[in-house]
């Protein structure tokens, strides 16, 4: 019985130093507020971003091939689009992220880390979740801090994880609290918006989020980025990613009227 | 070999049977058409409806007392929520659905199972999954049933399952397949829409979805129902089965104006 203790002691101890230098290694945030933002420099930004229900097979081949030709850092899909994105995007270098609890955020935790255990099986490198907002404005702070934790059990050494805390439904208070939490829980990023609410991201949010999560957390802008003045908007407020559909029309330095 | 075949065909045959009877006990479908409609006998379709992603638990709380208050036959909850509720409702007699990879149905049907075989042993008698609309427009019939099948098989011999296949999203020619791909993987309701898409139900597609499964499969109408009218109209062009959040306006023989 002593034994045990002592390996699951040492085995905690381990994974823990492990876990630090995994997020130290795997996390390069741009230097968020110095960088010259030019359409050619955002690439390396933005997660092209395809999330409609009705999104089509050829949709979906189409999203990875533009991520290919422009080099975006990664692509967004829903989880039954996991495995097909993987296939397609093998030895680009174009990273996987895909939703999970989407876009609600109110399904059952231990669902949420299934459908990420399955997501990073099938081949996803990042994981955007959504937080219990009901648990939240409920104040069971303890729900929504475990329900992060359980998706973040699910993930693997390499996976990012970032919570999305769907700003156009919270207050500012609120919305500090969501980001404090989801750091407390070892998130990677906190993210703005499902892009599915009746707002999205907006330079005040960014900005609000930079400061309650401080310099070393990423920041995801997401949801109504449809041109290159809003993208350097996000990025100039902090954001250190950006989801969007427009992703194209962005980089060519063109605005897209295009809905999320 | 031989034998174990044998069992596995006897099994098979045996649990078919099963089937058939739970089916057949299980469902009492009003008689639509016919039935005389009134606020106060409208209880026995309703499933009281509360899915907003920032319902508080108090709201969680209304919502069941409701139930119980009224005679609803039923609540409609997100999965986080069974559990509570099913602590709620406990000797009420009011069923418990809830909502499946919702609203967007693109999660992966492994994760569509999984939250379906939680939300049942918390305590849920129905299941309302929203259909792969993506795989249905790509022309992926099979996944689109296999996805169905998945869920129904997390089933419980007694579960209701209803599948939603979110109408406004839909030709008419892909309404009747997404009821025939429904009837065919064994769920026992179609259901209008998530209530979370850009129209809610319609009396053409409750008469269209009807005409499509047959007399005997139930009918879901849910969203956009906010008054006795709507609900009157939704019964006397198929709705076995009606999802709202004006339950209470409904039955007491007002209008309401809230959005679902």
């Amino acid at each position: 019985m002593e034994q045990k203790q002592l390996i699951e002691r040492i085995t905690e101890e381990v994974m823990k130093r492990i876990q630090a230098v995994g997020v130290k290694e795997r996390e390069e945030i741009p230097d968020a507020g110095n960088a010259v933002i030019s359409p050619a420099n955002l690439v390396k930004y933005i997660d092209h971003t395809q999330l409609k229900p009705e999104a089509t097979k050829e949709q979906i081949e189409t999203l990875c091939k533009e991520a290919k030709e422009y080099g975006f850092y990664g692509i967004c899909v829903n989880t039954t689009w996991v495995g097909y994105c993987a296939k397609l995007l093998r030895g680009s270098g174009v990273k996987i992220a895909c939703v999970i609890g989407f876009p609600l955020g109110a399904m059952d935790s231990r669902a949420k880390a299934f459908e990420t255990r399955r997501a990073i099986e099938d081949g996803a490198d990042e994981i955007d979740m959504v937080i219990n907002v009901g648990a939240l404005k409920s104040g069971d702070l303890d729900l929504v801090e475990e329900d992060i934790r359980a998706v973040s059990r699910a993930c693997r050494i390499t996976t990012v994880l970032k919570v999305i805390i769907e700003t156009c439904l919270l207050t500012d208070d609120e919305k500090v609290l969501a980001c404090q939490i989801a750091k407390k829980a070892g998130a990677h990023y906190v993210k703005t918006s499902t892009g599915f609410g009746k707002e999205g991201a907006t330079a005040h949010d960014v900005a609000l989020m930079r400061r309650a999560v401080g310099p070393d957390m990423g920041i995801k802008a997401a949801g109504g980025i449809r041109s290159f003045e809003d993208a350097k908007l996000m990025i100039e407020s902090g954001a250190t990613r950006l989801g969007t559909s427009s992703s194209v029309k962005i980089v060519s330095g063109g605005s897209s009227k295009e809905k999320y």
